[in-house]
């Protein structure tokens, strides 16, 4: 008999059509499409862990998942084997054999996202589905200066969608970016972990930055708040994507 | 009675979801929509002439197209108004008055194609609609001199969908280049005007030689065959784009 194996599959997909991550009843998700896909070929049911569990319309340029599953298939073969039972807005980049302690969520160290935005009076509709589209300019160096408060180890209950979800709400964010070409502008962020909207929601609170309706020098304020209303609105989906996770 | 105007629109549209530019009964197009659209505006069935008809899949950066109605909207205000009505895959860039005897595509002196390809083993799901997903790497230098061959005035019957279609054959072909930017593999390709699937056919054609399975200095041969059956298969539309019409 063959013995089983803990593998680890890295991900890429388009999270337009799908309801996000994680499993849910009677609706299309990435995690439930990878584990039909998976169990099928490995004729047992698997369960697949994701490091990061994506939001509804967000997407993942690459995210990292493991399954423990008999080792009849080899690593290399799987992308293929499991990309030919899955739609092309789903790809397995490729896969390896992990340690048996190996866990995609509980062993990562850090995530990396990456949030698009789109400033200009018209959206290009090849970015219409990657981009938060923002019709006046923002001023990029509030919204920098704002975010290098948030940099480091902070509880951040003010950037948490669901305040009860979560008892320890504390993380540490190693690095905030912005980085612009022409009218694409972009935001980088790294972390230890993620609170549920947590960077949709510094995206918001950005962009009121950036278009003067708050200082950057209050951020401090809205963290020490450690209250979801003190911080800005969510920012919409579509502008976000895992970039990767950390080992 | 406000006087009637010609005028100039520029449009960017993913093509994955329509059945091409060019009106058809009952299904949906780009100038159809474009069309609906215009026609709820100026209250008046509007007649839309696009520079380029590009084919189900295939998009636009920049297409161009030009309809008279009554000057009753300032150009600036067309943009919104027209995308409001229409689909976010579909975006007018802005609008222009044009002199009377312009017409998009009996006054364009050229037009600029754009076809991706993606060399690699998995294609990822962002270029999955915007690019012919290749495994193998291909003999670029052999491509692009067999792409030489092809540049200046020829007789590109051999690269013409359908041979009795158009009566004259003859196009200038003013630019033929590849670039290459990591797995993807761009052809650019510019002349004073293109046949039916053209740029699908040479794509076609410049693949198969960059497989080997063809000789770039066979080219000319090929031209001069004024056969379609002397050039290679027709590349899949979604790699093809419509980057810009030159007047």
């Amino acid at each position: 008999m063959t013995p089983r194996r803990n593998h680890r599959i890295d991900v890429a997909y388009v999270g337009t059509r799908y309801h996000g991550w994680q499993v849910q009843p009677d609706r299309a998700t990435v995690q439930s499409l990878l584990e039909q896909a998976l169990s099928t070929l490995y004729k047992e049911k698997v369960n697949l862990a994701g490091a990061g569990r994506t939001d509804a319309g967000v997407h993942a340029r690459r995210q990292t998942a493991s399954y423990t599953a008999p080792g009849i298939l080899p690593p290399p073969r799987v992308p293929d084997a499991v990309n030919g039972l899955i739609p092309r807005d789903i790809r397995v980049l490729c896969a390896r054999f992990a340690p048996d302690g190996f866990h995609a969520r509980k062993s990562a160290v850090g995530k990396v996202y990456r949030y698009t935005l789109y400033m200009g009076p018209v959206c290009p509709p090849f970015r219409a589905d990657f981009a938060w589209h923002l019709r006046r300019t923002l001023d990029t160096d509030a919204m920098a200066r704002a975010g290098s408060f948030l940099v480091g180890r902070h509880d951040f209950t003010s950037f948490c969608a669901h305040a009860d979800g979560e008892a320890d709400r504390i993380r540490t964010v190693t690095s905030l970016r912005l980085t612009r070409s022409g009218p694409l502008l972009y935001l980088w962020v790294e972390a230890d972990g993620f609170l549920h909207h947590m960077v949709r929601n510094i995206v918001g609170t950005l962009v009121e930055v950036g278009y003067g309706k708050r200082c950057a020098g209050d951020t401090p304020a809205v963290l020490n708040a450690r209250d979801r209303r003190a911080a800005g609105p969510t920012a919409p989906p579509q502008g976000l994507e895992l970039v990767r996770v950390r080992y």
